[in-house]
């Protein structure tokens, strides 16, 4: 249920709205709109009768929510959120790049990565300072110290970071030091991951599971914004299928869909959405003219010498390349970068 | 195996290498190419010597073709293939858009769809007259009438024909009336089909079967032209995933994969690829993009009395809308529509 | 609809309400049933009035069938179909077994085969004399020569033959020679195979397609039957889904889920089902004990030789032993080999 | 690399071969046998010369292990692994079946189950206090509350208890209250909570993720083992395929492939994997005849009343019947329940 309040609903007014609901034993949710002001409310086991809500001043009316997502979906708020990345307004008009290492190896390679992507035009940086392994004998990250090397390189281009955070345990210090905290596919349904991200202070970007429904993806999102945190973005990254010929199924109808159900920014990862270098910029042509609103891109200065995905990872000059044709399209699209 | 000759290579020294593979129980393919002769050889089942070839007089290089499909492959051929669809080039710098409806219903809904699709810029006309449906209780197609139909519309508008053939038994009377033989997905492997295609007279689109592998459908479109048809154009149409949003899961990814491994021009259909009308268009600009070098669209003339697929019809005005923002990516892309 | 007479209803009554159901440009088509005498209606677009039926002479009751599927469905008809094999009842109390190469390959290597599998106990051999192959340069069956071999081999032995028809142009001879006819599975939505295969008068083994889904196939099932063909039964062989340690996926949840809705018999194919040789008794046993009605498994004289298919096949000796182990399994749930 | 000592072999030749891999940098991991001492080697990049090892006395051979996974790996181990879940033998001779309700939901509930699973022949007694949920607004479990309800269930009935942990944060409060602790699909790959599944002293069972290969699923295992557990047993509980007539695909393929590969013991989650309580029964005795060392089956005393998965759960009048039929499926392939 949804209570939306007139325009000219008076602070008062809302609080009575808000009081009546916690009265039921049910959650209000407030939901910032430019337009209006409204009240998601969450816990209740059936439908809730409008007619609670319809009478009370201030009300203008109580809609019900026909998704079993409730506070990220365009039925409660039709206007796009724009998630603010210390700075950088993610889900509006501009186009966001981010891109980097897969991890974070050393300073050097770090430095000169950040450096690279920003001349090219990114505005945030990416690599894994923890990173989930299929196996326990591969490379698991820098830890605390990787996450040092992205805050120097943030320092030295300005660049914002986005960066994974793998548990709970680690999470409050990855979100000390990141802009954006990744949460990884196969984290998408780590329940109690998601409630603590409920509590952070920073933005948070939801990869897609590689076999989760779209639906699935939602209420994973829903889990974060009903724990309290409502900066959410949403990165599609491929699904997994019987094709072989590529690492996953980057599912670019999952942006459209995304776009018609929810009113969090969707973000596209085409490098691990088709795992294969020669084949990325072609991805990211197709993510953006298909009205993605932001790209992360993995961009290794010697991939070939990269200690996790190589095989997918731009030199900077290719990333150069891909950002030209990403910035043409862009504005066919009516979108600046 | 294939073996390049010089460009100063006479045409008794071109007889004489097919002579030679001939005399070897394999068979030879002439390869049509603007900068080289070359002859493909299949029919071995081990590998082949190059230095059968190599001291011939006006032979280049005889070389090993790595990949299961050789005909269809880049290594055998490195230049685009450019299919002519009755003066359509296709595979060449310009998009080709291909619209109409699912199925040819009457005589005037051809000719209403026909006249809005060529003047919102389509080139050629689909529909079907025969097809394939899931039960045998719904509307199988008018047949023979339908290609009549098809017939008058090509004659009132100028647009050339795609339309499908189901099985040998009515092959050779689509060929005569269609300018473009469509293979749906669910034939993709109907090998005696594949067969039969390789002597007809007309150029072939050939669909993705829904779970088939882009090896699958390449060593199928090598059924084509082994048999003796090269006018092959694939058309990637969506695959089937856990994913129940949309229709099927039209896989961009197959685009560019395809543009490296093969010659052949590549044809998107966002239509049954997502199967929501309102997100087509995003779609179809996503295709153009990632390197299609055609699109085919379901337009109804009335999307909600279509006997098949009406759910993923664009209207004519929605189709003229998409046509608009293809452009623009057309364009972005630098190439004409 | 389905109009179910009373068993006390005579001939002339049965006349009159197929009489009826034709004056209203519908089908009948009679359910043989050994409690009951049925008709099955189809050709409506919409629900049909029970009560067009219900008040006839003779007429117990008019059902709907909610199922898209008709003549195939449980609803329709409650009690298990006997598929008659020349003698062989697929569908009752026994487990019937085919077995027998991959492909025909000569006489001597039928002719040991169709012994060694008589010896451990099938009843059908099976062997592919058209060959669906996913490459055009491989091995593609011995056509009517593979099929005499067959024919040869059933008089050697008295087994009956179970054997591929790929196409509408050789089912005819197929089907003079075989005593099953099977479909393979990418051919289970060829539309026009499956209205042939109504018309001949042997029964049709129907393999599922490796992305069908169970209603899809039970819709394949009905194509046959609703063309005239009432002798279909049903073969698991496996899906396709993302798991590679596997050849497929056998999909043994589709045994009971297909006793349910269906009262077709269920056969299983454990050898294209999972690919790998060691493993094909754990399935055929697991297949039994879910149900399955029989089982159709590739035995090969010397595997390591075969054409096609060989790392899946059995030797003789091993076949022996998968019978031992499905014999006492096939105990366990009450029935005989 | 795994080095084989000879039976003769001294404690202090074994400990030489320790201290000459911790010498080399790498990991040491004794692998217990009842025929011969092993020591496994991890932590190595590239392969390593068996030469280092072969000539030390006490060594029969030192072997490269050709899998990914290693201390899981058959090849390191080839005897059977018997997981002793408190005093109940898993992956012996005797099939264990673990039954209960999905959730924990009272007293009364838990205890009735217990009883009459107990009465029916299980051995371990499942229940969840923690429940993964996809929505934030479906009951999350009764948490601590919950196990005490379980041991109390305990006390009463003697069964062990199986129940999930869903993190790092209760892992130890959940290990204190379990016997055996579950791993739920949507965990498989939380790879900071498998680091500290190696450090509890109770056995685990991890269940597959519903979209990992079998060999991602033994790196999980390997994650658990190589951090210093090696109780662990493998649950198959289905896979997501574009199937739907079925809440999962039970993949019983799993069951002899794992055997093959692995010495762990493998158990099947028939409810989960097909989802549907009228077949449960039918898959679970499929389960035992693949291969199976054990069953993990919900029952419910009134599964219209469950808080979830009521539509998969048995009452324990079904739950009697399926353990007959199970018991002579265990006879047929010679095991005790």
């Amino acid at each position: 249920m949804l209570v939306v309040m007139k325009p000219s609903a008076t602070e008062a007014q809302v609080d009575a709205v808000v009081e009546k609901i916690r009265s039921l034993g049910l959650l209000p949710h407030a939901i910032p709109g430019a337009q209006r002001t409204a009240i998601g409310i969450t816990g209740n086991k059936g439908a809730l009768d409008p007619s609670l809500f319809d009478a009370m001043p201030g009300v203008r009316e109580a809609i019900r929510v026909s998704q079993p997502f409730k506070l990220v979906s365009r039925e409660v708020k039709a206007e796009d959120t724009i998630v603010d990345v210390a700075g950088i307004p993610l889900g509006g008009p501009a186009i966001v790049v981010m891109a980097g290492p897969c991890s974070v190896e050393s300073r050097e390679q770090v430095l000169e990565a950040a450096r690279e992507v920003k001349a090219a035009g990114a505005t945030l940086l990416r690599g894994g300072a923890y990173k989930p392994r299929t196996s326990p004998y591969e490379f698991q990250g820098l830890a605390e110290e990787g996450l040092k090397i992205l805050a120097l390189a943030r320092e030295a281009t300005g660049l914002r970071v986005v960066t994974e955070a793998m548990d709970v345990e680690t999470l409050a210090m990855v979100a000390d030091y990141a802009d954006l905290v990744q949460i990884g596919a196969r984290n998408m349904q780590n329940f109690s991951l998601l409630k603590q991200l409920g509590k952070i202070g920073k933005p948070v970007l939801l990869k897609r599971g590689p076999s989760s429904t779209i639906r699935e993806w939602l209420m994973a999102a829903e889990y974060v914004v009903a724990h309290g945190n409502p900066r959410v973005a949403l990165c599609e990254r491929g699904i997994r299928t019987f094709e072989n010929a590529t690492r996953n199924t980057l599912d670019l109808n999952a942006v459209p869909v995304l776009k018609s159900l929810t009113h969090l920014p969707v973000v596209v990862d085409p490098s691990h959405g088709i795992g294969i270098r020669a084949h990325v910029p072609a991805m990211a042509r197709a993510a953006v003219a298909a009205g993605a609103d932001g790209l992360i891109v993995e961009v290794h200065p010697c991939p070939e010498k990269a200690l996790s995905d190589g095989q997918q990872s731009l030199t900077p000059g290719e990333f150069a390349g891909l950002m030209a044709q990403v910035r043409v399209i862009a504005g066919a699209v009516g979108r600046p970068i």
